[in-house]
């Protein structure tokens, strides 16, 4: 349903996301100070948000309108719903 | 500063982070339902905070336990309040 | 838009809400302590976040289904998207 | 152990944190727009952190602190990082 260039993008940030978790690992060998640490922690974490935001965002104007124009838009909101509640607690 | 088991567990956990962005990679490769993908994207965020939670209480029980002993925590105290509410807004 | 019923139950829990506020006052007035004022406010955000959802709710189950159906989705997806971050952050 | 200095300013901003949520009583009252009070919603919530947030400070300078310089600090820090996984999740 992605197009490519949606796609692309996405992955380039998943694998930047990837880079961000292997650069905590190499922190966290080399004693790095804690506070550090969490502050890139914290980086990670916003940029994971986001990547969510844009599939929430995406998944709103795809799959959940169709629903609606449909007429089925029920069961799309209460999924959507649910998984808003589940991400934004995350 | 950690011990080098501590250490030990705390790289698998990044490991396995690690392993779960690559997870989120395949199911955007496989076009996979995006409230699937954001179900995930929610795990890799509970496990990260729960990684910096425990950083946190680290840093707290040892950096900031030992300044504020030597009757120098104030700027630690500082640190850790700016670095708590980063993290806990990421 | 909303039912007299649901504007009564909202009303209800936001007068709850209110009387907690006021019941965190007297915590400060008493000198309680730190840690339990502050598990008593994180109730209250708690209790705000459970409303905030429920309008969420309301909101995309009636004006934004409503823009969708009409053709009109966009404007009323780039609203909503804009608040769920706002809010989730808050 | 708050001084009355710091208990007045405490006590100005419960009672302005009150007057708000009384404020999205009367938006729900007068059907107002679910977006616009889910906005005023959202500013309830970051002032009740910042309220939060700042208990948190004063008890790890004061309590925390004491119990530390008294080689007490282990279950002041149990205490302290329980509460703020329970506030950062609220």
């Amino acid at each position: 349903m992605r197009s490519d260039e949606d796609k692309k993008a996405l992955m380039q940030r998943l694998k930047r996301i990837e880079g961000q978790v292997r650069g905590i690992q190499r922190m966290v060998d080399e004693d790095r100070y804690c506070v550090d640490i969490l502050v890139q922690l914290s980086a990670i974490n916003a940029a994971l948000k986001k990547v969510g935001y844009n599939l929430l965002e995406d998944h709103t104007r795809g799959c959940v309108s169709k629903a609606v124009a449909n007429g089925e838009g029920n069961e799309a909101i209460d999924e959507l719903m649910k998984v808003i509640q589940q991400f934004s607690k995350s």
